[in-house]
């Protein structure tokens, strides 16, 4: 007799490691100060959201309109899908018009309401490691089943083992650029490889095979390079986003799902989508958030000083002798642990004062996470840590 | 090979009739004009949010602090949990405090996360017809069974049919007062009755059974009733409501879910409902919506406007002849359709301009649901095509 399900208990039990790790930072920061900490640990932004979100919030807020905060259509307001959607055409020459959008609570909402929307019980959903720890709970959320695929040297998908690995249950490819925890950008090389590959699958099995593409770091890209517009590489393409990390925004819970115009039936994705944006508890986006949004979607934190933090901690790393893939966007590096068992380097960084996330928790032991969206001070108060961990290592 | 998943294809097909309804609502609203059409089809709230909403989101919105809009913990912040808690302790002896609670997207959001907590594929559900559309779809949403209950002549649980419907896979029973669609209200007679029903077979199976109280509508009661607080009936009691319907805010999404200080393993509840909120894709309510909810507890909209304009519509629905029960609570009423056929009679009265919702989509045919939360003049005008339809009605 127990009180809660036997998956929330195994589940529970699962993670218990990383809670533990985090009850440990929490320990630290009491006997040390906060400032003595130095937590790369989350991924929840330091920078301030753009100066228009904070005039627009003002604005709406200061109405006191009863009607602002009453409920809309399920796939959200009209003005609001009409300015994404517009904001997405700077980026492709597909034409995304309102009726391609469904706003959501944030890319966990966007995530779980496309899912449900596309997979039977036991479909098959591809993901590469190293991956977002979450996608494992979305897809088993909805009965589907996660097929994980390796990476080559520079953490893109293994082609060999993703041309494999796909079958006739093979319902979703979820992909996740710019990545976390790696912070590498998918160019269009790669996803025309993997478009070609799964059209030539569709025919081989006769069946529609979905990219679901999980771009929350889509504006946040480094060295004037650009996120490709994925409904340009295949049809059944459909896009999972938010502005927690674009407009620094994360605890509001705003995002969007956007399907590709291409695709003859969109209307019918639609349809199901904003079913499901109701019918799994969501019922819509925040209100307020959906008029702020509208009014900011040109807008986006101070990228360049992500870009500056990236540069500083990349060299560093190297300089002291680290192995780690340059970043092109997110505000992730993904480091090579000097030691095999990534949970013990992590566990030894935090004894110098410094907290990561150990690789294991991506899919990929033998590194570890560094989320840099953190202060310039922070950052370069651990460098020290990340040199005396790595000098002490016996060889 | 189709684009969605057969479930989806499936609910939505089911849908399709009352998706044709509101259709038809539109196009009517088009031909007429909106104020010549009486929509009282909708539970979106006419009333306006308290003042104190608008100032304290005028305040925390002029603050423009960037830490305002960021992650917290995945329960919510800890300084909102602790104002409901307090709020909730005025209507019970029992001492609920901040850990008790976590905050979510709405009711929608709470039923989810507590659901997804308590059950096991195949675990029994029991709910009360008439019920709240939705609940089939989140019981199924966590693989769990469904089992419908029948009512007395005052629309409260028939006990002989729960009696018997309780078994060894019985985990939860789900309860909504008031109630949406009839605004009857459980009092403590009806409580205690369940509450010693279910423990004699808790007992008899040696099973946990779960009260899980939806109450959106707790605060709107009226003849100077009170809701009863679950916890005193039932230690295996959690709460799951939002501000939707009591600040007048439901496009905001906030609400929450409390369990029972008295039930030994709440906290296991807890760590369960928080990991959830996170892994069903939530990840935690709206940050700006919980900083206001914390500071205006106290506040509901005009609960006396609602109770004029029952007063209003009872009367005038029983002068012409309707058989209704007087609801004491919530905002709908739940009149018997004159004619068997509750989709036809729904029909006749939309011809007539009112728009209604028929029974049949509670469960529960031969009724038809009237929300009277609209303006009075909607209201009034609504009387004259519910005396013509009425009349019209060959005997």
């Amino acid at each position: 007799m127990t009180s809660i399900s036997n998956k929330t208990e195994k589940f529970l039990e699962e993670g218990s490691w990383i809670r533990k790790m985090f009850e440990q930072g929490i320990a630290l920061k009491k006997e040390f100060g906060e400032n003595n900490i130095y937590d790369l640990s989350l991924g929840n932004p330091i920078l301030s959201p753009p100066k228009e979100f904070f005039l627009n919030l003002s604005k709406i807020a200061n109405e006191k309109n009863p009607s602002n905060h009453r409920y809309m259509p399920n796939a959200g307001l009209d003005e609001t899908k009409a300015a994404i959607a517009s904001n997405l055409n700077k980026s492709t020459t597909t034409n995304i018009n309102k009726e391609n959008i469904v706003i959501t609570c944030g890319t966990g909402g966007a995530l779980n309401v496309a899912l449900k929307t596309l997979i039977d019980p036991n479909d098959q959903v591809i993901i590469f490691s190293p991956y977002f720890v979450e996608y494992k709970y979305y897809i088993d959320n909805h009965s589907g089943k996660t097929i994980i695929i390796g990476h080559d040297e520079n953490y893109l998908p293994n082609f060999q083992q993703l041309d494999s690995a796909i079958n006739k249950k093979t319902k979703v490819i979820l992909i996740n650029s710019p990545n976390n925890p790696t912070g590498v950008l998918y160019k269009k090389e790669t996803l025309t490889k993997i478009g070609n590959l799964i059209r030539q699958k569709q025919k081989q099995f006769n069946s529609e095979i979905f990219i679901l593409s999980d771009e929350p770091y889509r504006k946040i890209v480094f060295d004037n390079l650009e996120t490709p517009n994925i409904f340009e590489f295949h049809d059944q393409s459909i896009i999972a986003t938010s502005h927690s990390k674009d407009l620094g925004i994360p605890g509001e819970r705003i995002g969007f799902i956007a399907t590709n115009p291409l695709y003859s039936q969109s209307n019918k994705l639609i349809n199901g989508m904003t079913f499901w944006n109701r019918a799994l508890g969501f019922v819509n986006a925040p209100a307020l958030m959906q008029r702020v949004i509208a009014m900011i979607q040109d807008s986006a934190v101070d990228i360049k000083s992500y870009e500056q933090k990236r540069d500083f901690l990349y060299s560093s790393l190297k300089k002291i002798g680290y192995s780690v893939i340059k970043p092109e966007g997110a505000f992730y590096m993904f480091p090579k642990s000097p030691i095999p068992d990534d949970v013990k380097y992590s566990e030894m960084l935090q004894k110098n004062k410094v907290l990561v996330v150990p690789g294991v928790g991506f899919g990929a032991p033998g590194h570890f996470r560094i989320a840099y969206c953190t202060t310039d001070e922070i950052i370069e108060k651990s460098i020290e840590a990340f040199k005396k961990t790595f000098d002490n290592i016996k060889r």
